[in-house]
């Protein structure tokens, strides 16, 4: 058997230590254990690593500490409008939703999707109505809410009408998901899920469901899901780019993904991280950020969580 | 002045000779012409590659015969749901709308979004409503219904009541517009618009709106527009494989497109098409289908258009 691998990432830009509560923070690293497992459990009995990397997602969808599902972002229009994609390495067979609003678990909206066959996008109501037409859970939009990204929202629009410019902090701004897995037959998956960021435009589509901007799979060669300010990554097609140094230049995936984040996508001045697994599944997870969330379980089955610098171990998986 | 250039596509998989009027294909050349001779205009004066490109496709989003705009595909709701993109080859930046109903020049509002320097991407209803307030020229959906599309629908749902599963031809599914074009300062830009294909699921977007999909655009690289089944163009970021080539595995740009186009997406056995411009302004058109309305004017000022294998030249731009 080949050796299994899965990482994650709930987002470049965490807040300082001293802005949440100790519990808060141990919550949070509890969650993204519970992810990891999640996937993992998945992959030690011998499942796919398109399967593992949506568990692992749904778990980040459905925990009030990731913006992405329960306690996403809200628009400006103080609602939430979701953005998510999923890809398999093996087939580069690929599913993505953007400005979804009824759907639960958006990354399972991706999947189905993906395994429809019949297109790799889709967007706005019709995704919804896909997602039910499929049986998915819907849900009102008020379901995603949060009374932290309420109170987000409520400090940004007062910032702006005291006309003080100060900018988002990046906490505010980001908190994407996304998970990146090798399975036992060597396969890679990725997937991302996203609420966008606090006050967005509606109608905005960020790089989470733009295969090769936010998530890329290929095997042999990578998985990346992206976490940061999306418009750069789509510019950049940052996920397909450390593909493309991998498979065009011969770099390897520690270098190319330093590349994307420590030299393209932080000259715009923005923050960005990643997570992404390399052909033998050896992690890795670049931040330009004060944090990233991030963890991965070792291919020796010890379980690793961050939201700093400092890694945190959870045990064995 | 260093050389300007400008190139399109209006589609691949274009009609066999016989299945359309002398009158029509002359009428589809010269509009061709006509949209060539509306970039090229702004080039002469020293306009900006961006604003050229923009206008080139202006030209064939208001064509009849061209799938975007004015002619655009119809869903399987029988309306109409149009994708577009633009990218600015010297500052990457990029604008890019999609399952836009009411934006009568979808590109004009990819070039808004780029411009807003808010958002890369924007869906939907809320795509119309930015359109809206950016001043655009606003239309019913039905603008966008040509008789020949209301044929063509028929005939795919005729055949499928039948039970008869020949699959539509390459022409009745694409026919996306794109342009590419050089300035006299040397930069490049790229910009494609599309209906998509006909009898589409509501909600589905293809490569055309996608940045690293349908469309690329880097100075001292190239600039890109893709056409052809969209989903194999997302998942294999066609657009930016040409750029990564050139960029990391030092190939030419006839080598790297001929590569994207032949060995790639062909390998998913699907009509597939493109039109590039290196650096230099050098422009290539390969395409693996019967044909593929496409353009040029050669740095000596020459018209070249064509649909098939032939080329017409059309004289002096």
């Amino acid at each position: 058997m080949a050796e299994i691998a899965i990482g994650l990432h709930g987002g470049c830009g965490a807040l300082a230590h001293d802005l949440q509560s100790a519990e808060d923070w141990a919550e949070s690293r509890q969650h993204m254990a519970d992810a990891l497992r999640a996937g993992w459990h998945i992959l030690r009995l011998g499942g796919s690593a398109l399967d593992a990397v949506q568990a692992t997602v749904v778990v980040l969808e459905d925990s009030p500490h990731f913006n992405a599902g329960h306690g996403a972002a809200l628009t400006e229009g103080a609602d939430h409008e979701l953005d998510a994609s999923i890809m398999d390495g093996a087939t580069l067979a690929a599913g993505a939703v953007c400005t979804v609003r009824r759907t639960r678990n958006p990354v399972k909206l991706a999947r189905a999707v993906l395994d429809s066959g019949r297109v790799v996008m889709l967007g706005g109501v019709a995704a919804d109505r896909f997602a039910e037409l499929q049986g998915l859970e819907m849900v009102p939009n008020t379901w995603f809410t949060t009374q932290r990204r309420i109170d987000a929202v409520r400090t940004l629009k007062e910032k702006e009408a005291t006309g003080s410019f100060i900018p988002a902090s990046e906490a505010e701004k980001h908190g994407t998901v996304g998970a990146v897995a090798r399975d036992a037959d060597g396969h890679l998956a990725a997937a991302t899920s996203t609420g966008g960021f606090n006050n967005k435009l509606e109608g905005r589509i960020g790089d989470s469901p733009i295969i090769g901007a936010g998530t890329y799979a290929r095997d042999g060669v990578c998985a990346v899901s992206c976490t940061g300010q999306g418009e750069i990554f789509i510019r950049r097609v940052a996920a397909y780019d450390i593909a493309a140094r991998m498979q065009y230049a011969g770099q390897a995936l520690d270098a190319a993904a330093h590349a994307v984040v420590f030299e393209t996508l932080s000259s715009h001045a923005i923050g960005a991280g990643l997570v992404a697994l390399g052909a033998e599944g050896n992690p890795v997870a670049p931040y330009n950020t004060l944090g990233m969330y991030r963890g991965w379980i070792t291919t020796e089955g010890q379980l690793v969580v961050a939201t700093h610098k400092d890694l945190h171990p959870m045990g064995p998986a």
